[in-house]
């Protein structure tokens, strides 16, 4: 296989003060890096861009690490392993890692995982549906908001990497699914493709009143993705013994004054159960999310859309964008 | 037993506007009910003031039902049989019911308790330490809280009826326990008294900076009563995988325009757990809260102290006191 003796990589240049800019980031090529014995090297194909990340550029304290000053973005990557001296990983096998923003990684094979190559099933889906997203989001709906049939489950960001996956997942419980999107094309595509019962648009105003509407025997599930006036808004029509998996707050990554919630409240008066979770701290879990979310995906029960970029050196942008919910499901990046 | 033919009763007269008055109640004397067959009557000896019965003033939706205008105020009562036509509950017989803001009430002794008048332990006891706001207090803690050696638990209003035994049970399963009150008489009573590490009057002043320091390793469970800006100050210094039992939010209850809660990212950053809980709903594990309630007061391992309104007539002004935080410990009223 050609390669490239190069490595683009992608670089922390500055901590964004609020809304991230391309010129946070900075481009470079260094050479590529020599294998010693039992490493090999991969040629990364794809790189997964998720709301996380936002995260590890700050400076402050969070469940991760933040990523240093100068250093090679986090992400998950998708890659070829292109030169070997080690057996277990021969040129040609295909791997899932965390490379980060760069076009070659080095390893030894550990917290790799070989991908199976399996019929009918895009590598790209292992970091989406069938991936880290997909796994937050059984892992979320599953062992924190344990909805049962009947029940109403709201989610926001709905059609998003992970969003898109809770309300299907809700929907085979026998739940009434309503998502919550920016916008009329992705309000669309969670209702008529993905079979979600409702969706509100919270760019159209009105938002307890639509949501009300869309769910009017109250909220026994919110999956939550995004935080702020949105959340608010759903703590006043929560029911009784609701549960709340905090996954994220996209909302409020890029503002420099967070948002306050003047509807506390209303945990308490409904006796409401909300935890955050973070997918790598349940690896437990891991393996029966994986097996029942690819049985899902092959028989083409579990959809999902991907926006794909291309090139590494257009990640920036991707990325920004994705903040901003310019994408449509999984945001990915195409490598080579 | 001699008993004055009429029944005194405080109804609710209007719904409060933020902060109760005095003129919110209305007290009547009415005509001592007549029993009927399988009924008995109940003289009251001790009323509980508790601030659950604020929510109970409003006309909005909550976990209990509200109570009606013109209605008795609700509350838990400690009283003595005076006549019976019930051959289970004879003459003399000491009850513990709900019969709420008056000097009788009658019952067929559905959902009624019969109290063991065992030695060393005051009756008063069983609507405090040993009544519902210590089983609050056990099932808070031990079911949502779940405090391990070596942590720190924080308990907000820790003087008071409940957070009282908080800190005790805390203090007893080996946690480093940080009581937050007001003022330095109940400050020094948490402390001196009740054992507690540390406490913090959250009226002098640089809460974040004295909660910092009585609680240098961080905050792993916070058992909170109050709500408000002592809330979104623990949110600040909370421990990964720290959890928040939500009991009471007494701050807000007489407030016409909530706090806003401004760092409420915090529960996702450091994956917490927050329930909120209403202790009747969780009568599974009464039995065996009494149980240990009642052996650690019995041998002298839990205290408590009371603070004691004389007459039904001055319960309104010691309902009012008690939200104001005047009293130290449970706030009762001797009826007869």
């Amino acid at each position: 296989m050609m390669t490239n003796p190069k490595n683009m990589q992608i670089l922390l240049a500055h901590r964004p003060h609020g809304w991230v800019k391309e010129s946070d980031f900075k481009i470079v090529e260094t050479d590529r890096p020599e294998i010693k014995d039992g490493e090999f090297l991969v040629m990364n194909l794809w790189l997964s861009l998720d709301p996380y990340m936002r995260g590890r550029m700050n400076d402050a304290k969070s469940y991760a690490a933040k990523t240093e000053l100068g250093a090679v973005m986090v992400g998950g990557t998708v890659g070829v392993v292109t030169e070997s001296h080690n057996p277990k990983f021969q040129v040609g096998t295909i791997v899932l890692s965390n490379f980060g923003w760069q076009s070659y990684g080095i390893s030894d094979g550990k917290g790799l995982r070989i991908l199976p190559g399996k019929e009918g099933i895009s590598l790209s889906a292992y970091l989406g549906a069938l991936g880290m997203p997909g796994i937050t989001a059984w892992i979320g709906l599953m062992s924190i908001g344990q909805p049962k049939s009947g029940e109403t489950v709201v989610v926001s960001a709905a059609s998003g990497a992970v969003g898109s996956v809770v309300g299907q997942l809700a929907k085979m419980k026998g739940c009434r699914v309503v998502g919550i999107a920016g916008g009329k094309t992705k309000c669309d595509y969670v209702v008529n493709e993905l079979g979600f019962d409702a969706c509100v648009d919270y760019k159209a105003g009105q938002l307890a009143e639509n949501l009300a509407a869309a769910a009017p025997n109250g909220i026994d599930v919110y999956f939550e993705n995004v935080g702020g006036e949105i959340l608010d808004t759903v703590l006043t029509q929560l029911n009784a013994f609701a549960r709340i998996p905090l996954c994220g707050f996209v909302s409020q990554y890029n503002v420099t004054q967070p948002y306050a919630i003047r509807n506390f409240g209303a945990l308490l008066t409904n006796r409401a159960k909300l935890q955050g979770f973070i997918v790598s701290e349940h690896t437990d879990l891991w393996p029966q999310a994986m097996q029942e979310l690819e049985n899902l995906v092959s028989s083409g029960q579990l959809k999902y859309r991907e926006t794909i970029a291309e090139g590494l050196q257009n990640a920036p942008a991707a990325f920004i964008g994705m903040l901003k919910g310019e994408n449509l499901g999984k945001q990915l990046v195409k490598i080579v």
